[in-house]
């Protein structure tokens, strides 16, 4: 029997409050403070992976698009990273985080030291929208309905925490929490009015929970190769290299 | 300047002295007898679902082959893993190293609890093999240089260090001494053969990383979920579910 509207979209909520990396001790060490410099700058080029292919997912959506009204919708999101006008995208917000914590950014920018397993998560979720139903596109992206707090979370812990976050640093998530809710009430609404059956439901539940994988893959192999093992894997981002000054880290 | 037919092979081979999986210690813990039967386990679990992928991958790569004789040459590995007359392939051999180490083998067939990092590292291959030219394809098989003293040493360690292990339990990495050396002759051949230029062989050494990564990244999650921090990422198998009696482990 095909849950009702209410009851599906608490079923997707709880995927978040079980499986978001907000749960993560990763998080925890970077929101706490505990995070040393080259962790974090570990965290910042690891996660430019991620923020870099966000567009091109939001392009593979869109190439399968055929209603002109929701290819119109869906273009803010790859405005909102690449830049549209005055607005200089969310990629170059994060660029400017590389080098608030002293990251040489055309390093950065050149996604090289990446860990492969960041690679190989951030890459299965390109390829998951260029090949899955839409509507299940679409419910993976509702993982922005749990990212308002964690952002929030994030300023106010950097804020507190680490002498290279400020305004300008942190303008990337601070941007999010405007740009976020808009993107994940148009997404939540099309998961609630187009998952129609309980197969339907049930696939959108899966790729949920495919995208918090995503998420929390990346902060696994994080912690493996800067926390604990410590054990950077072949070709990973060698702490003491491409930095510039250490001005800026606490 | 191309190198010389000899210098490509030695360059390739060094990748493997560099990066091989077996340096990582997960291997080394596995080969000393210091995993513990939860920890074989994981390894099982997790390494099937790469087992069972490759014929997958040797599918596509076939699927993009105009040559007939090469096909054919290709052919026999999808038979070497899926079975073929009385050879009961690859696959079998590896549930029947699931039943001796404890485990509930239509659980293992199944591919829940794999780890997410495992599935993203091993899809990450199947569609390298699916896009990328032949040659790089190719190149991307050959860790099977690499693969028979790493089978060696680990039926060797396994017999000498756990009670599950004996001929029968072993049998997926014995037939795989004999199997993958004719597989690799070829698949080397065809590599130093075709890549007769210096942008293809950097092409094959790129490759052939990349098959490393996929490699050390499946292993990097092992030592993470189970080993330190162990910290099991959601929907990851836990320990003591779908486990048969201990009489098998050590």
């Amino acid at each position: 029997m095909t849950a009702s509207r209410e009851e599906f979209e608490a079923r997707l909520r709880q995927i978040g409050a079980d499986r978001y990396h907000d749960k993560h001790p990763f998080h925890h060490m970077l929101h706490g403070g505990e995070c040393t410099p080259a962790q974090v700058r570990a965290w910042v080029i690891n996660r430019f992976y991620y923020q870099a292919s966000i567009p091109m997912k939001d392009a593979a959506f869109m190439s399968r698009v055929e209603d002109p009204a929701l290819r119109r919708e869906w273009r803010s999101r790859i405005e909102d990273h690449d830049g549209h006008g005055e607005n200089e995208g969310g990629i170059e917000r994060w660029l400017r985080l590389a080098d608030a914590v002293g990251l040489d950014r055309s390093y950065v920018a050149s996604k090289q030291g990446v860990l492969p397993a960041t690679k190989f998560a951030v890459d299965a979720y390109v390829r998951f929208v260029r090949e899955k139903p839409l509507l299940e596109a679409v419910a993976a992206s509702l993982t922005e309905l749990f990212a308002p707090k964690i952002h929030a979370d994030r300023i106010k812990g950097l804020l507190a925490n680490y002498d290279f976050a400020n305004d300008r640093s942190m303008s990337y998530f601070q941007r999010r929490l405007n740009e976020a809710p808009k993107d994940v009430a148009f997404g939540l609404k099309y998961v609630l009015d187009n998952a129609d059956t309980q197969e339907k439901q049930d696939a959108c539940a899966a790729a949920l929970e495919f995208k918090t994988d995503v998420l929390w893959s990346q902060l696994d192999a994080l912690y493996s190769a800067y926390v604990a093992p410590g054990r950077i894997p072949p070709g990973g981002w060698q702490p003491g290299t491409y930095e510039l000054d250490l001005r800026a880290t606490a």
